[in-house]
C-alpha cells in the first residue's frame, strides 16, 4: 500500500487529478472507473481545468460506473445521473466512451470487463460504514463479482435513496464486488475530513473483514491511499 | 484468476517449470519465493533439466523461503533444509542469491522485501487444511504481514514437525502472511492429486475466509492456478 | 534483453510454446501477433498438444497477422493463408478472435491496435537479411508505424512471392513497422539453425541500423531472445 | 508515445512533479534518474512544496545521476554538483539513497542497474542539438550502454564545461547510453520554450537517427512527452 497523507484537501485533489490525467492520456485503450460523490469533487474541478490547459488524445479512455442504484421510471440510476453531472458533462466525455452498468447487464459484466481488457484504474471513496463502491456491510462478501442487491420499501437503502434523489427509488442496486475491484490493475482510495477518521483507521489498521468492506482493499498489490490530515488524524 | 486445468501432473509441472524459468531469466533483479514440498517436486526436476539445456544469466534472481519452522540446535529450519535439498543444491543456486527468513529477522522482513524491490513471483501449494505458506487456519489473519507462531510441546504443529523431521522441533514458525504474499507482483498456485480436490474446491469456489486461508489468493489481480484433472475433479 | 541459448530446437520450441500459452490464458483480453514460417513450426505443434492437455478460457486472446503480402484474386494474402494453415486451424482459433491486417485497412491500423488495448505479445523470427515482420532492409525506417510497400513485377519481393506461393503476387505488402512493434508490451524473437548464426550476431552485437532491421529490437525493455546453439554459435 | 501539450510551463511542471511524486511514493524500492538543468527547475520547486505538504515513506526511492562530466580536482563532477544543489539538498534526499555514476565505476554500471532491479523512471530534457542525457550527436550510438567520452582541451565539450562551471574541466564525460535508457520501465521527456521548438519537431516527427539522439526515445513503449505550447508550436 502506498500511503500519502496530505496537508489539506486541495493537495489531495491536485495529486488525484494528475493520477487520473496520466491514465487518461495513455496511448492505448484504458478503462477507468471513477467514483461520484463529495470526495472527488475538487479533483474533478482541477481535472476540468487541466483539460482546458492540456491537450492530448482523449478518446482512448473508457469510463465505467462501478455501481448503480435504479430509480423508478428513470433511464439512468442514481450513480449515472451523478457521474453525468459531476464528471462526464463538465469534462466533455463522449457517450461512446462511457460504459454503463445497470440492472439489465450486470450478470455478464465481469466477463465484459475482461473482454474490454480489464480495469486499469478504480478511484474510490469510503463510506462512513466502511463501504466502497456499493459494497455495504452485511450485504457484501469478498468473493462477489458484480452482483445485485434488491431494494425494498422501508429498508435502509430505500430510505437513503429517497433522501438522496428527487426520484422514487427503483428495485435494486448493482455494484462491482470485491473480486471485480481487486482484479483491477490499480486502485486509488481518497478520503478527506474528520468525520472519516474513525472508519479509515478501522479500514487501514483493523482486521480485514466483510464488516468493514474497504478493509479488503489493503490486499491489493497496487493500492494508493491518499488522505488529508483530518482523515488521517487517528492513524497510528 | 488465470485457471489452467491440465490433463496430468507432468503437464502441470512442465508449464510451472517454464513460468519459473522465464522469471529467473529476467535481465534485472527478480525476487522469487518458491515452495518446498511434494507439489513442485517434478517442476524442479524439469527445471534442473532446463538448466542443463538452457544458458542464461542466472545471477540476477534472488530466492526467498516464505516460511520457516525452527528446529532445535539446527542452524537452518525445516523449510530451508528442504529447499536446500530440493531446489538450491540441485539447481546450483549460489548462497549470495538466497535470502533467508528466520525467527531472528522476521520482524523487519516486510520492509526488507520492499527494500529489495518487492516479490516478483511466489510459487505455492495448498495444504489439506487450506493453508498456504505457513498460514494455518485459526492462526492466520488476512491483515498479517510476516509473523511468528510459537510452537509448544504437544500442540499440533509440534507433532507435525516431529514426524516430518529427524530433528527436534524448535520454538516457533515464522511465515509470510497474507499481506506479504498478496503484495507480490505475481502468484502461482499449483495443486495436484485427488486428495486435494475437496480443499481446492473450497478455496476457489467457497467463501473467502480465514478458515480456508488460501481462499484469499483469489483476490490477487495476477494469480495463476494450475491444477491437474484429479485436483480439479470437484470444481463446478 | 533476456537472452536464452538452448541446447536444441526442441527446447527452444517448448519454452516458446509455454510463453504463448501463458499469455493466451490471461484472464482479460490480450492481443497476440504470432509469426508464421519455419522457426515457430515446432512451437505450434507443441502448443497444439498443450491445447489437448490443458483446459482454460481461450476466448479472451485476439490474434493479429503482423504483415500481409497480397495475392492476385485471393481474399487472403500470403501471411493469412500461412497462419490459417499453421496456427489458426490446427489450434482451433475462432474467426471472431482473428484480427486481419490487409491493404485495405493498414492506414488506420496503429490506432486500431491502440483502441484494442495495445499488443501484449509479438512473436517473431529473423530473416536471413535481418528483416523482422515485413521490415526489409532498404524499405523500412525506424520511425514507421504500419505501412505499405508496393510490389512490382520483376522486383525482388515479386520473385520471392512467386516462388513461395502457387498464386500470382498482388500489388503490395503491408507490415507493422518498427514503431508498431516496439510499442508492444512484450517481444519474443526465436532463431534456430546454423544459417541464421551470422545474421543474429549482427542483429544482437552489431550496430543498431536500418540495414539490419531486427537490430532495433534490442532497444525494447521487454525483449526475450531465444536461440538454439547453432544460431548462437557465432555470438561473443 | 503519450503526448501532452500544456498551455504553459507551470502546468507542465505541476504534472511532472506529480509523476515523480507518485513513483517516489511506491511501497517498494524504485530507481529514479532525474535530470538536472533548466527544464525541471520549476518541477523541483513544486516537488519541494509537495514534500512540505505530503507525508509518505521517502526512503524506498534511489536516485541516479544519468551522466557525469568530471571536473579537475573535484570529488563530484558537473552533474552531481548540479543535482545536489537543485534536487538532493532542497528535497532532503539522504546520501544512502543516492547512487553515483562516475568515471571510476561506469564500466560495470549497466549490470549494477540490473542488480538494483532496473530503472523505474527516467526524467529527461532535450538539448538544442537533440542530445538526451550525455548522448551527443556524433558521439553516441544507439547500441551503447553506459559509456565514456574523453574530453580534450580545446574540443567543444571542454569549452562548454569551461563556461558552465567555475572549475576546470576534467578528462571525461560518462553517460547512460541509449540502450541503458531504453531499458528503463518508464521515460518522461519534458521540453519547454520556443527555442526548443525546432529540435523537438525533429526528434518527434523526423527520422530516428543518431544525428538527433533523442529521436530514439520514440521507440520506447512507455514514453511520456510533455511540452509547453511554445515548444510544441512547430509540430504538425
Amino acid at each position: 500500500m502506498k500511503l500519502l497523507i496530505t496537508e489539506d484537501y486541495e493537495t489531495l485533489s491536485q495529486i488525484t487529478a494528475d493520477i487520473v490525467l496520466m491514465k487518461w492520456a495513455e496511448s492505448r485503450r484504458v478503462n477507468l472507473a471513477l467514483t461520484a460523490g463529495s470526495s472527488p469533487k475538487r479533483t474533478y474541478e482541477i481535472l476540468a481545468d487541466r483539460l482546458q490547459k492540456v491537450n492530448f488524445d482523449r478518446n482512448l479512455a473508457h469510463f465505467y460506473n462501478f455501481d448503480e442504484i435504479s430509480l423508478k421510471d428513470q433511464e439512468y440510476g442514481l450513480t449515472m445521473q451523478a457521474l453525468t453531472k459531476e464528471l462526464f458533462q463538465p469534462l466533455g466525455i463522449e457517450e461512446e466512451n462511457i460504459e454503463v452498468l445497470d440492472a439489465k447487464n450486470y450478470q455478464d459484466y465481469d466477463y465484459q470487463i475482461a473482454e474490454d481488457g480489464g480495469l486499469d484504474l478504480v478511484l474510490m471513496g469510503i463510506g462512513g460504514d466502511g463501504h466502497f463502491c456499493g459494497n455495504l456491510p452485511e450485504f457484501t462478501s469478498f468473493d462477489y463479482g458484480v452482483y445485485r442487491v434488491p431494494i425494498e420499501k422501508g429498508d435502509d437503502l430505500y430510505k437513503f435513496i429517497d433522501e438522496a434523489s428527487p426520484h422514487e427509488p427503483g428495485g435494486e442496486m448493482v455494484t462491482f464486488g470485491p473480486q471485480t475491484i481487486l482484479a483491477a490493475k490499480e486502485l486509488v482510495l481518497i478520503v478527506n475530513g474528520e468525520k472519516k477518521a474513525a472508519i479509515i483507521k478501522q479500514a487501514l489498521e483493523g482486521p480485514i473483514t466483510e464488516d468493514i468492506p474497504a478493509s479488503v482493499l489493503r490486499l491489493h498489490p497496487n493500492l494508493t491511499v491518499i488522505l488529508d490530515q483530518e482523515a488521517a488524524s487517528l492513524l497510528d
